[in-house]
């Protein structure tokens, strides 16, 4: 099962600047061969539901080992059976439409 | 790792009326054994990880059976390590605060 | 416009322990009649749509006067033309399904 | 109030291909001189709350006209006192760590 999927990491207990966290997340995300788009609220990824959330555990394991005590994760998710779309295809759609 | 979660399942492309595809992915996440708690826009979920999100995954192949073309999945996922903290313990914390 | 929402507040540089800071958003939205409903993950509101967005706000004013550097909220809100529909609706809509 | 905004609109109620309400979305933001930033699960958001806010209820509004029964946006919104911070620099500072 193909997944879209925006992720937000939020850790707390460890100030303001938590930027090297989502460095180390999205490591984390490379190393696992996923497509990735970091914008400002998130980080987008496309890939199979099973290495996908194979990833997302593995940021929770990295960032609690990393010294950080409660982290909160937002995720966004989405399937679909009726056709395959990559997240380019999701961004393309809407933007022939501004056209 | 334990976790709490909360859930929300949103099926498209079949109509306005989806409490029914709520009620399946319920049924998914009782049967898994885990502690829950229905509220007007999700479900709170606590349990371990594995167990946790093998039943979102679930809840995604029962609807796509069930006939729904797209699915999309908002989820909140929090993990401390400074020390043990339950769904209602989270609720209580802030009740105390208010009286 | 009506509308149902879900509201989580999440206050960084201030350590682990948030609960005061979400018992001073909660009185917020009480003082503002809103119907609230807390649940382990943030708080059902309804209400008109201008009142609920003023309170949230207030809210985030509140926590900085409060001293919180950082905040984020997450908030998932809904409107809908077709038929009236409150909080408590949506979840017995789906407790006749489960029966 | 300076606002930081990521804005997922999800319409219901009107088949699977939703790219032109959110392309109608798009242009209220446009419309309202914010910056903007379209990913592949919703768009990034720049400016004062109060113009945010109400290009967002816009929105509702504009897709109800175009007869969408129902609509759920999903919405983090970040504000801080500590310092300035644009939908660049929170981008830059992540990849600035990851070189």
């Amino acid at each position: 099962m193909q997944v879209i999927m925006d992720l937000t990491v939020s850790p707390f207990g460890v100030g303001l600047s938590v930027s090297k966290y989502i460095a180390a997340c999205h490591e984390i995300l490379e190393e696992a061969g996923l497509k990735t788009n970091l914008h400002a609220y998130g980080t987008n990824i496309e890939g199979e539901w099973d290495t996908v959330f194979a990833a997302v555990k593995k940021c929770h394991e990295k960032l609690h080992d990393m010294g950080v005590p409660r982290i909160t994760s937002s995720i966004k998710v989405g399937t679909r059976t009726d056709r395959q779309q990559s997240m380019l295809d999701k961004i393309q759609s809407v933007k022939n439409k501004l056209e």
